[in-house]
């Protein structure tokens, strides 16, 4: 199999209600059926409208002491408490559950690639929606069956750096289940249920740096369509078999 | 920029002390200077005989223990143990870190495709001499200059599925420094040090597959060469600054 990755490139700032779909599908022409299109959250989020400006951010007093011991803006800690459903660490930095189940820092909230000083981005509210939102547009402006992931860029524990990670899967599996299956001496597979969009979003982190202005890329050559669908919240570990939160 | 995978196929079994570097070189001919080849570390030990038979294994009473609690096989708890210096977890699986100061699942230690019913595999002992052995003998066969990732398959906390890692990194830089640059507004980004290769990895991952025997992966296109170089070892968080051991 070969794999080929390309950014995409041309799109302008995003601004909330612009139609992101469309750009995507006219700056990534021509695609071809089967590509799969990772799109970086922060224009997903930007499109989206999720935009908090910290001016007007009311701060609580338990958002107030955890800003004072991490030495933080009390606004942003404040605008990430509100996002999230529950604190896994705050030593540091804030690791927390989102709404939507993700373990991350600071509940993806981000001042970066953002306009301005006062406004912050939010992760979309429903990533596999946005993922949907996308996928139905650029099928209907190019015409091609495509894939979309909605990726983001987070830390891990052990690991230093950070990577991408699929939060929105549309039309294409998340996970592959090679369990069952036997390897090259007969031998079943047991643990070999592969994260699929996950490496494809870090894949496309390759191409899309941080710099570059390039918020899309499109992954050809993957051939994992047919029966199999999936969504990004298959790809979060249900918490009874989380040995770390 | 553009990306481009593809798999290094008709690499035959490995045994111990087959000359892998320039069975990669060959099958992956005609190489380019510039190229990254990521390797199996499954291939990579079966290579240097980092493997143990089962039937051989003494087993002691921590791992008895261990196995009877964890219902797994006693001489694999052993092995287990024996690559490591600390369990960081025991409960379902054996979360530890191995002596290079991996934190996986088993250290590493594996029975599928490997041959018989005896042998496991362990981890390459110094998984970045590994890859300076393979780059070496790849630039030696090929003639050209080439980075080389030594990668395997984990589980994440918070995450669903395995994904590849990069053990062992030479000729290339390990992570990627954003920190101190700008984003597109001219904003400072902070918490942007990428795990470069173990995004590669995981990129290889798509088209090594688990039972296709494609041992190896060549990734043109991906520009990160000149001074800077980094070793599998930079890609682990040291103790102090993680939260989750």
């Amino acid at each position: 199999m070969n794999l080929h990755l390309f950014g995409v490139e041309g799109i302008p700032e995003i601004r909330p209600g612009d139609d992101l779909g469309a750009l995507v599908a006219g700056c990534a022409a021509p695609l071809c059926s089967g590509d799969i299109i990772v799109v970086a959250q922060k224009v997903v989020s930007k499109a989206e409208g999720r935009l908090r400006a910290l001016s007007a951010v009311t701060v609580g007093r338990p958002a107030r002491r955890l800003a004072r011991r991490l030495h933080a803006d009390p606004r942003m800690v404040q605008v990430i408490l509100d996002e999230s459903v529950r604190i896994v660490r705050d030593c540091h930095v804030l690791i927390v559950e989102t709404r939507h189940g993700f373990v991350c820092a600071n509940a993806g909230v981000d001042r970066s690639n953002v306009p301005g000083d006062d406004l912050v981005s939010l992760l979309p509210i429903d990533c596999d929606a946005s993922a949907d939102v996308l996928r139905s547009r650029i099928a209907q402006v190019s015409g091609m069956t495509v894939g979309v992931i909605v990726s983001d860029t987070w830390g891990r524990p052990w690991r230093l750096g950070i990577t991408n990670f699929a939060l929105g899967v549309s039309g294409m599996p998340a996970l592959l289940d090679y369990r069952g299956r036997t390897d090259d001496f007969g031998m079943q597979l047991n643990a070999s249920l592969l994260a699929t969009a996950d490496e494809l979003a870090a894949a496309a982190e390759l191409v899309m740096g941080k710099t570059g202005r390039v918020p899309a890329v499109v992954i050809r050559g993957f051939d994992i369509f047919g029966d199999q669908t999936g969504r990004g919240s298959d790809l979060i570990r249900p918490r009874e078999l989380d040995l770390f939160r």
